[in-house]
């Protein structure tokens, strides 16, 4: 039987069980949190990752810092010390946000604060879904569909956004084919997505990040579906190194580009991409891709490994989100999302 | 003492002694060919790798194929089976060609042949030196470089063509800082160029393919200068992949866009790049990167595996060659420099 989802995480009564994303998918293997330092190096070590997971995940990590702390300034340093883990996705700060309100509210009540973490893990897969049913609709009949990174179900707490979008329009028997970007440094294209899609017995192709361009430019590519770490006020969006140069090609060859994210995604408070903090990550990323020690380059190089980049809002079609599809101009357009909610 | 070339090739006399590209950087190790067999699969391999050097292996390719023929007819068979190991490089082709043409006049004169295909190294470094003399005059002062896969010493008989220019340009003090595209799959610019550049003491970053468009698009490169693998006469340039991309979002962000190569380059034969022949190399190329058997992605997965893409004329802003610069209209200036030649 075809599995619909992948368990990404659950809470077993004492620990965070975490899929652990680096083993993939090779190796099925869980790893384990019982406190607020193995919630932030879980997050920082990348054993879960993409941006809506690392929300659920930190959503647990609020729960530890409150049963940790004796007092309610120990436990606002900790919550500090999770959103530090990693800067760039905005859902880490909006979950530990909305889970300090709560345990806030009700004086460090655990029960309250465990029911609100596993609160957010079921409005994260309702959303999946949804916004999933709303992106299907812009996937047109016979597509072949390009995406970069994993923004899957292991990139959520089920389900997945962009790839959701695609196993819906897929369900519908619309999606032909899809092309996974293999998204070096991490290979999360490889590793996760291509897995999932496999799994789900999709037709899929995996390709080295940077032949996607003669496929968009030769008309094999049909939409771009790709998820997101952060989405300013004016709809700049922050995702996966290599997204920016992919809506570059598509835009010159006029091939659409979605953004599939929940709502936690929008960062209310940033007008523009430019604003939003790219992390750099360890240059073995760069330099020892399977991790096998024997590097790609000399060891003294230096390397630039930036995680994200910025693709502007011209460059995107449309947002697809669980309240429906976001289209330009989305400086008017989620503004009126916000000040309808 | 700065090592100003690599030894790339050489005839001891009785074998053609190649440095094994395929184990760089980590282990300098020499690999030999004595008969046509060898030279073919020393190539198919990529023991041996970019445009130039690949027509200088083949010359003595041809060597042996008039030592092992017992009349013209298995001489010119075995010439066309060498023609055959790589189909993208027209250089394979053209030293080929120019060997068959010495080795018919001379009536397979063994010692004819191989001083030709000496000629053909000679010439090779000679080519090199003099492109980038031209290519540096194109470097600003203060300038950061940016190359994609390896055109390098290592690319050629010795010197290099855009990492000759580069190098040309930082002896002149114009060149700051070089970044090296990692260039998946096989990672020649990580592998080769990186080690070339750091063995030259210029100071160089190694990038991932995908982060090279927020470099170009932030104004922190200056020029790209990127080998050739086939010019059509229009200047259409099939070159290894990745670099269309690259060409579209520096003609997106006004960042000049060269192409550097010897005149055995130009393929006087095709009038525009979709008639260039694009080789799909192995799976296993993108499936393990290090060669360490821990695939990146499940061992079903399909791939989509070109090794060169076709940059349009309208995307490269010079064409840098031993004979001079050419500038656009390439149509018209292409065929200029062939009816002076």
């Amino acid at each position: 039987m075809r599995r619909e989802s992948f368990e990404t995480l659950y809470f077993d009564g004492k620990q965070l069980v975490m899929l652990d994303q680096r083993k993939l998918p090779n190796v099925s293997e869980y790893a384990y949190a019982a406190n607020t330092a193995d919630i932030y190096n879980a997050i920082k070590d990348m054993i879960v990752r993409g941006a809506p997971l690392i929300g659920c995940t930190a959503a647990y990590g609020v729960y530890f810092a409150a049963k940790e702390s004796k007092n309610e300034e120990e436990f606002l340093r900790k919550c500090d010390y999770l959103i530090s883990s990693r800067p760039t996705a905005v859902n880490l700060k909006w979950a530990v946000d909305r889970m300090k309100n709560v345990a806030i509210k009700s004086n460090l009540d655990l029960n309250e604060i465990l029911k609100e973490a596993e609160r957010i893990k079921k409005e994260d897969i309702e959303a999946n879904l949804n916004l999933s049913k709303y992106g299907a609709s812009l996937i047109k009949e016979n597509s072949t569909v390009l995406t970069h990174c994993n923004a899957g179900a292991l990139a959520t707490a089920g389900w997945g956004t962009a790839v959701g979008v695609i196993k819906m329009a897929y369900n519908q028997g619309k999606v032909k084919k899809v092309y996974a970007d293999e998204t070096r440094p991490r290979l999360q294209g490889a590793r996760l997505t291509s897995y999932e899609l496999i799994d789900y017995g999709i037709p899929a192709t995996l390709i080295p990040d940077s032949a996607a361009a003669v496929l968009i430019r030769d008309k094999k590519i049909d939409a771009i579906v790709v998820g997101a770490d952060r989405i300013a006020l004016n709809g700049d969006t922050a995702n996966k190194i290599g997204t920016f140069a992919l809506s570059v090609i598509a835009k010159a060859y006029s091939v659409p580009l979605y953004i599939a994210a929940p709502l936690s995604t929008i960062d209310f408070n940033i007008q523009s991409g430019d604003l939003i903090p790219i992390e750099e990550r360890d240059r073995m990323e760069v330099l020892d891709p399977q991790g096998c020690g024997d590097l790609i380059a000399p060891k003294n190089i230096d390397v630039f490994n930036p995680s994200f980049d910025i693709t502007p809002n011209e460059n995107i079609s449309a947002i697809i989100t669980e309240k429906g599809i976001i289209y330009p101009p989305f400086i008017e357009n989620i503004k009126k999302l916000k000040d309808r909610d």
